[in-house]
């Protein structure tokens, strides 16, 4: 069906859409800690993206061992306090998924508009109306 | 840490980001099938997507099953032969789940021009340069 099969092999593949920054709960997490470089604290970040205290920690875990976030135990008064912050390298990583992800966007609205004009000027009924 | 508690509270939850539709493989067959309302063959989307045919048949199943795709087995000439589209439904979820992709993107450049300009005003090293 596609014009040029050569060209058009892993079109629609996004390897640079990396499981590690696109789950949807990782995201909101490295979406909230972008504008924070000096950091959030574990109870706030919990908060802020409506995690678990035991959710948020397995993601933070994922995130840590990929050297995106870095994770600072210490004491606020006596209570123990933990403090997420992205690395540098986590923040180069992000705003590369992200350039991915408006890709993504931009292919999705050029392939409506196509689909749209094919709709148009189809002869024969097609499958979809939407 | 943020200015105001009960506005932010889930502030980066996302939840319009579905897993069904946000899974990596499965957000790059819903962008190929996008532009075809007839439908694409399983070989040519396994191509486009850059999938083997037992990933691309286990993540067509999920979508399937969510009424998102209709998957037709037939016939060309004496070979079968599978085509795949989006349903009604598989349309409007996912030009759904793009507008919340776009959040997500407004707010990561929201977040990094905020980020960028306390970075400017803050008196204290802050922990990550990038």
């Amino acid at each position: 069906m596609p014009e040029n099969e050569a060209e058009d092999a892993g079109r629609f593949a996004y390897e640079g859409l990396d499981r590690v920054l696109h789950e949807k709960a990782r995201l909101g997490i490295l979406t909230a800690l972008v504008t924070h470089p000096a950091g959030v604290s574990f109870s706030d970040l919990a908060r802020l993206c409506d995690l678990t205290d035991g959710n948020l920690s397995r993601h933070l875990d994922v995130l840590a061992k990929a050297n995106l976030v870095k994770i600072t135990k210490g004491f606020e008064g006596r209570r123990p306090h933990t403090t997420c912050a992205l690395t540098p390298i986590g923040r180069k990583r992000f705003r590369e998924y992200l350039v991915q992800l408006e890709k993504v966007l931009r292919d999705a609205a050029a392939q409506e508009d196509a689909a749209d004009e094919a709709a148009k000027t189809r002869t024969r009924p097609g499958l979809a109306g939407a």
